[in-house]
């Protein structure tokens, strides 16, 4: 005991500077032994949820369409102690996805746990210029793929007794980013699915949820805040005074997956600083 | 005056039995003059909506798939007097918006109003069922070409000085269908792109709003009620304990599409009988 | 003449509108004959909905506090010819609404409409500047007496078969206003209240919907758009980027109350230009 | 030891943890140190909050109404090596909700968290049998005194450079509960409360975030399972089809509470098993 908290001693910050106030006996790690894919899984959002994951005592499988990014992203979650691998995934192609199921189920025996993070990068411009191409491909892979990488988990999760599930939305589902029609749309639409797969799955013991971040530090949304004048006027709207950073998404997604979610399904919860929303 | 009173002496509902109260004027039918489409129309939902707008001074140009369900709503609503053309217009075809729009313009010098209702047959079953041809169908369909139908009638809407959109979504939406999976996820989409055109079209005075119709009784979800068990399912939901009639869809849309609902843009309305949706 | 009424008298109930409107005759008055109760009602929305339903055939009672603003607004609507009559009522005093119930019905024999619109003078300031005394009147007055204001009028609706309620809320019931703690609650508040007496008064054939204005130009409001940089501040968040006007929440209403809303119930309708509230 | 403390202390924030974690040790207790208030918290949900926050490292102050009961929960809590004091608390006396964050300021020298789950016993019956007292005494305690104790502690986290609030609704704000009317009515002001607090606060780095459980087995609720028709009434409405435990509802508590939802406020999660709420 007095050893951890003389390690932790140096730590300014209120919440690092920790004791073993009750009974001695640490908590254990949410998700240990808990097999993760996660999607879009390399870089922002997708990579802060992995390390998370990790941390919090899963098994982590990351993926995403570049076998260099996938390299690098396993290489420092590695080096960080964590168990991680990867693989390249398109998450629009079947094999992919039947590959990356497979390589869970071979390395951990099995699947608790998926993340579904991959977006397209979007289209930025007028509604009334939107091509059918980029509606198609928007919808595949926001919509559809997603629905599709589900439907390939779920068999895994039955054989387990159970499982969660995790579908990255975003607060522009509610309140529109200018600019960013079908991925707003296609970002509403991942509410509805939420709720659908949360319908039917419930009774082979897998919750469904989503989390919806607002605006997150990422290369994913930089035309929001590295323009001056775009994050200010984003600000404009926020409560915190401030944009949100990729590892703020990422306990409330190790939440979702763990027991203490036991009866949250359904649920979007909203990462957003304050951004307007719903009730 | 004095005729259509006595005219309507006959009629016991609360509502026929009016008379001319407030200085004798009659107030101005409210799309008078006014030009809409209305896709998905030869039948339920968006034929009452047809026949309402038409009722309410509009001319109207209907539309469905084949041909001889065309022909046979507008000898229907000509029959009673109403100002309706109609055209063959499958909305995932390019060819088929563009001439729709085409002809409306022909007949009638520009478009005022879209009404967006076409959706394809709902696939039935479980979402783990789901393949990717049955997502692409209901996305491309219900989303990318009400997105598209849109696209294609706002130019003529901008020589106009503006205009008036409704999608038709449903309550499933908002709470799932069970069994209607893409079904539901596409509407809930379409939630979206109402926040999403309404956003951009605003600058063009052009308002963009949505319907969300509870259980109504059409051919189109004939499922949930020709089995008595479902029927009664169904009613156990909602407040107003009965199935909604095509017709009490059709004011809102109408009043939408009128200089009454000129504040209004962005906006779901649901018609469900109490069916939960949201706050 | 008699057999008009005849083929009126025999038609079935969905159908008679049709006929009527095929026939060439103007659509009657959709609220005629109603007797309509609206409070706080001699200035702004109130007054605009009470002139409203008068136009569209309802006989209707106005009130407020004080009687110089009855007699004015009375004389007003008289003025165009309007059925309007008026008695001074503060809604938080339950002999107040007792008589002004009565009024209603010795004069017209029975109530079919109330719009519940009263709400006290907003505390501007911090929530944490307000006291008890502001929290009690403003929950008092806003929402306590939408309540008990309804169940006074619920059994003259029982007594003619059913009847329709309209509470007004706020835009600001999803989105708060700046400095209006206690007033955005109250609102809030009141889209739950109308989803419970929706609920509740389903079964005696009452609807029960709620109007939710955004920013309207209106002495209540002046706050927010007599100071320019407010004014241009509160388009910000707008789409249709100008302030509304009463007029703007008044056909809704009428809309709401009558036969063509039939299947709406438990519902809120955001007027507000596209400000952000919800899905 | 000394060499990792240093590495820490020189470490920007956000990669605090991720240092510790990877270095194999346990993740620390997230509310160490952190000073709470529960009130109603001697029994159900409130209790089960209150073991949770101690559980999670937080100094615990539970209160209620009466001594025997704060007497046996301390006792309990304290059973087991949680570090918790409790005292009686009427939320809706001002000298009870002063003299509770006194003892807390002088017991443990400040106030991080307020958890405010005061409710009064709800009316069971319908709407219009309701009496202006049980308004009065629902929005009291329901609505006025959560803002009145979130007044009172504000000031003291203040001190501290921040705070976290998590006030209780339930999903009755959404979808209400039959036959609780003035209850359901009070839940859904909290929702705007929550938005407005959050609103307000977050300049002070306090966020304001809240909890919507649906149907939790406590005596709190008892009348919705004691009944088994209405139990299974009830599980027709979820997804999850069991009734919740009071556990259920606490860790999401504790996350809304840590540092781990630093980007999180306005924002309500409903704990329901997939009861219908909203998107």
């Amino acid at each position: 005991m007095l050893k951890v908290g003389l390690r932790l001693g140096g730590c300014a910050q209120a919440w690092c500077s920790v004791r073993m106030a009750s009974a001695g006996v640490t908590r254990q790690k949410p998700l240990a032994n808990k097999v993760a894919l996660v999607t879009a899984s390399t870089d922002g959002i997708g990579f802060a949820i992995s390390r998370r994951l990790a941390q919090d005592g899963a098994h982590v499988v990351i993926s995403s369409r570049k076998q260099k990014n996938v390299d690098r992203a396993v290489a420092t979650l590695k080096g960080e102690g964590l168990s991680v691998t990867g693989t390249v995934c398109h998450v629009g192609k079947a094999e992919d996805r039947k590959q990356l199921v497979a390589m869970a189920v071979n390395l951990h025996g099995g699947i608790d746990i998926l993340v579904s993070n991959a977006a397209v990068n979007p289209f930025f411009g007028n509604l009334m210029d939107v091509t059918e191409d980029v509606w198609d491909k928007t919808l595949d892979i926001n919509v559809k793929a997603t629905a599709l990488m589900t439907k390939e988990v779920v068999p895994e999760m039955e054989k387990r007794g159970g499982g969660s599930v995790v579908i990255v939305s975003s607060v522009a589902a509610f309140t529109p980013f200018h600019g960013l029609g079908p991925y707003n749309v296609s970002k509403t639409a991942l509410l509805g699915l939420t709720k659908n797969l949360a319908l039917e799955l419930a009774p082979k013991n897998i919750r469904v949820n989503c989390l919806a971040p607002g605006l997150i530090k990422t290369n994913f949304s930089s035309m929001f805040w590295m323009d001056k004048t775009k994050e200010e006027n984003a600000k404009n709207f926020m409560q915190i005074e401030r944009i949100g950073k990729p590892e703020e998404c990422a306990g409330i997604v190790s939440f979702m997956c763990s027991e203490d979610a036991s009866y949250i399904t359904g649920e979007t919860v909203v990462v957003g600083g304050g951004t307007p929303s719903r009730l």
